[in-house]
């Protein structure tokens, strides 16, 4: 029996024989003795075993890489100037006494101290690379995080209750997983989005205060941060409006960083949505980045440059500066780099101006092509709204505001993590916030028709409900938004909870009564049997232990994840299944497009 | 705000004023006063609205069951002799200043506290059925008990560890659910039917010990006590014997039990599989009934009787006998309703003797028509074996082992839980106990093949290594079932952690070395990096809590369950799905077989 794990021995030990379990991290032969680096899941300790002990001598000369062991010695002082302050155990090591070799390796394909592996080779040896320190350490922390999340929700009277995996098909927002039934031929189940309306009925139930740190599916096109199934923390409660939720949640927070990480986030300061997309194009500002949008779109109504005039008159137009501190020292290949950048969110161009002398308002004093088409007052503004000194740079985004703020809100977080900590704009630190008061409803172009921003279920704010047909795009939602340095790690929203309303809801929409009940029927049906008034909040797990560990990607805080591709290397999932399987469910495969695809 | 539940007010709130918010559970108007039964999760208060408080009165007057209130109102004692000793609130009540709706409701299908209900009913109007007391217990104790387990095995150094939903099919043992990729069409992903690969894994990345609370799924045909979705606690640790995970979990299940509902299970008993099924012809024997199985196989070799003769000369066959205390009362109808009982587990007939004088071997002393068909020395078995007294009934089994064992097994817990607790036969208790020691291997006679009793993972006891190939029936696992009343909530064995031993089972198992490779090469790969002895075991939740409970189905500690054909009435789901669904995922109907179905 193991009386200690090998990471965890310090000098309080000293002198005591202990029974250690675990693999050969490391072994190195050094003037007769054999060196073991002994390791399990708390870390290393040094194991010494000298020629003396014949029989551990002469096991440990067998030992590889990987292979397990058990191993019993005594504990002493490292020799003076051996110790090593990175470990627990770097002021100790183990004589060993008895050594039994509990399993074999073969040779591993890494070292599992490697840490420049290509994601490829990570993911086909997951089972590997999870014993590599850095992956112990994350899915540790997330565990943590979420049992720090579970303890705080239970003193605050939430309770755990499971909603289904096998449920209804409602294509609405991303794509559904399906799932066909034998038992039911031609009919499916499918994997839950988000347990969205059963919370909501759970409230309805009252249950009064209700989470689950559950997996949700969408199948979309995977980037960097989505996986086709991740973890929400979700949460709903019942009579608590959305300052007494954003209240419960952003302590939550606060409480699970400073006991997982010891951060203090402080008190979240707020942000409408529309104050977000005026200074930042975003609606999840990266904080840490001081850089600001300067507003000129009213200036350039009348300049000649067509470029901003037509901008600035185009129905939803929208012209912006962004000034760069000091940005005037910026190479004209680093400006051709950032320009070739925003051309990726449809930008068309990047225009600048550098700023030699901010008092001469001409081609002497503002340097660029563009000055001698922009008029005095113009330039003028700029220089005032951006707050532009002499030495800075701006640059400009001027195209329907939908473009002008992804590219110049990507260029600003790029700009900012690139040049802001030696420029003065960047700190390293945590900065969340909550953004508030989203729209109800965005315009869908391509559909020529609103769609939810948030989902159907959000209620509108106090006053804003007779907006709901007379107009929509002006109607605001009791949504919110927690945002930590440009990541969104929740949202929620207080919900409908009037049959009435939700109908009104779904008019804007376009969802006619019939496809409502047939879609949301079971939700629409129980709102009349006295629904309290109730919201809630989700947080994505994954990105908040992504953003807390400080990880490339949420794959790294994810014990068996999916690539890019949808597919699991390491089981070589999907697979093609029997006939038979296919024949107990009632489908085939849609073989012609798959041979010509 | 609320400033309390209604169901924990008592008399240390006496003259203060509370603001309420819940459910018009009841109604009634008396002597010009309106009395409101108010409910939230914590139960019911009294609440008073006297005409003198006019608006609130106005108010109360339009209050119908479930509509949503406000109330605001001053705690104070109910007058003498209307107090209520089953509630919380029982001695107070409160008196209303102000009411407010916060939402109407229409008239519910059912009272809230009807417990006549069909079970389609309750499904169909699952959301108010939830609402009922007795629902909200069952899922705030599944709750409580979810909760005390991850804080146990917190304590215990265990790890919660995500493991993929999306993962490989493997069709091996139960139907697998089947998810049609999109990005690779033609290819499936499989919904697991437990963790178990994925955990043994975990332990060959070394996390030395996890933990899930998770769901699972079988495609399989439904019975009372099975979901097509159900929750495992799971749990896996490395460098541990079957003895130390059996203490680790009894020591569990016996704090789970103390905790949650104050029961204190006491030490868990052994018994080998041998054992159960010779005295009670099952692996979970339900050691609240004292009946036993006596062995007479031996002893009726050689009597006329045909029935018990051939079943004991019979390959594989079994006679038994089963003695009722005080059971020659039993009327001819009870014995007849007994003998079309065994016949549903296939048994031909149900033979018994009623003792009236066991001193007189012959038709006068043991009554049955059988008895002359027997001879002396069997009969004195029958009444040594058995131990039956002057006034009892002796039931008898003989057939093949599986069928006698099945329809005794049956008919014992049947008689048991009858008459028993009458017969001084059953005792209304908590019996847990360990079932070890069983088969590796049980014979599948249809394909005459051994399939593995546990799982193809499960490590042979030592020494039995080479009966894997010499005499796969003799092989005894290192597996343990925790069965407690009859019911196994719990099921785990030491794992195989020599890809050596692995393919020797396969090899019994008749899984050639390509076909292990292409289904299990994930696992068999991983195994030769160095796999630490590992072991575990797995919880059902649903059953553990149903049995806390009391509850008749798990469906009943289920917040929305499928019904026994695998659908939810609630949503309606399994559903049917747009066309355009079918064709992103690569798959058709399989329409002919639909139609023809």
């Amino acid at each position: 029996m193991r009386t200690n794990y090998c990471g965890l021995i310090d000098t309080q030990y000293l002198d005591q024989i202990v029974t250690l379990q675990g693999w050969v991290h490391r072994r190195r032969d050094h003037g007769g003795v054999i060196f073991i680096d002994l390791r399990d899941r708390e870390g290393l300790v040094q194991v010494v075993v000298d020629p003396d002990t014949k029989e551990a001598f002469e096991t440990a000369d067998k030992l590889r890489n990987e292979f397990v062991v058990q191993i019993q010695g005594k504990v002493r002082h490292r020799p003076e100037g051996t110790t090593n302050s990175n470990l627990i155990s770097g002021q100790i090591e183990v004589l060993a006494k008895a050594i039994e070799i509990l399993n074999p390796s073969v040779t591993p394909p890494f070292m599992m101290d490697d840490d420049n592996l290509s994601e490829n080779t990570r993911l086909l040896h997951r089972v590997l690379d999870l014993r590599r320190p850095e992956m112990q350490r994350n899915l540790r922390l997330r565990y943590k995080v979420a049992l720090l999340v579970r303890n705080y929700l239970d003193s605050a009277g939430f309770i755990d209750i499971e909603t289904p995996m096998l449920t209804r098909s409602t294509p609405e927002g991303a794509r559904d997983y399906l799932v066909p039934s034998r038992v039911h031929p031609g009919q499916f189940f499918a994997l839950p989005q988000s347990p969205q309306l059963f919370k909501q009925l759970l409230m309805v139930a009252g249950f009064d205060r209700y989470y689950q740190i559950t997996k949700c599916f969408r199948d979309e096109d995977l980037r960097a941060d989505r996986q086709p199934e991740f973890t929400q923390i979700d949460l709903e409660t019942s009579f608590l409006d959305e300052e007494q939720i954003m209240d419960i949640t952003e302590s939550m927070a606060v409480h699970v960083f400073k006991e997982a990480i010891g951060v203090d986030l402080g008190q979240f300061p707020r942000m409408t949505y529309d104050d977000a997309m005026f200074y930042y194009g975003s609606d999840k500002p990266d904080l840490r980045v001081s850089l600001k949008f300067a507003e000129l779109t009213d200036v350039m109504k009348d300049v000649p440059f067509k470029v901003f005039s037509g901008a600035a008159n185009m129905d939803g137009g929208r012209v912006v500066g962004l000034r760069i501190p000091g940005g005037a020292a910026l190479s004209r290949s680093e400006i051709d780099t950032y320009t070739q950048f925003v051309s990726i969110y449809g930008a068309k161009g990047l225009a600048y101006i550098k700023i030699n002398d901010k008092t001469q308002l001409n081609d002497t004093g503002l340097q660029s092509p563009i000055v001698k088409n922009l008029t005095e007052a113009s330039l003028a503004a700029i220089i005032e709204r951006t707050g532009a000194e002499n030495g800075d740079l701006i640059f400009f985004g001027a195209d329907k505001a939908k473009v002008v703020n992804e590219a110049i809100g990507a260029l600003r977080i790029k700009i900012g993590h690139e040049k802001g900590e030696a420029g003065g704009y960047f700190v390293k630190a945590w900065r969340p916030l909550w953004v508030v008061d989203f729209p109800m409803f965005e315009h869908d172009e391509d559909g020529d028709r609103w769609v939810a921003c948030h989902h159907p279920f959000t209620s509108p704010k106090p006053g804003h409900e007779d907006w709901l047909t007379s107009n929509p795009g002006a109607c605001r939602a009791r949504a919110y938004d927690m945002v930590l340095n440009g990541w969104e790690i929740g949202g929620g929203s207080v919900r409908i909870h009037s049959a009435e309303v939700q109908s009104k809801v779904f008019d804007a929409l376009k969802i006619g009564p019939e496809e409502a009940q047939n879609k949301f029927g079971f939700l629409l049906d129980n709102l009349k049997f006295g629904a309290p008034p109730h919201g809630g909040l989700a947080f994505g797990l994954d990105r908040l232990v992504t953003l807390m560990t400080g990880a490339e990607s949420i794959r790294d805080v994810i014990a068996f994840p999916k690539t890019q591709r949808a597919q699991c290397l390491l089981t070589n999932a999907p697979n093609e299944v029997d006939e038979k399987q296919l024949r107990e469910v009632g489908i085939r495969l849609r073989q012609k497009a798959e041979t010509t695809a």
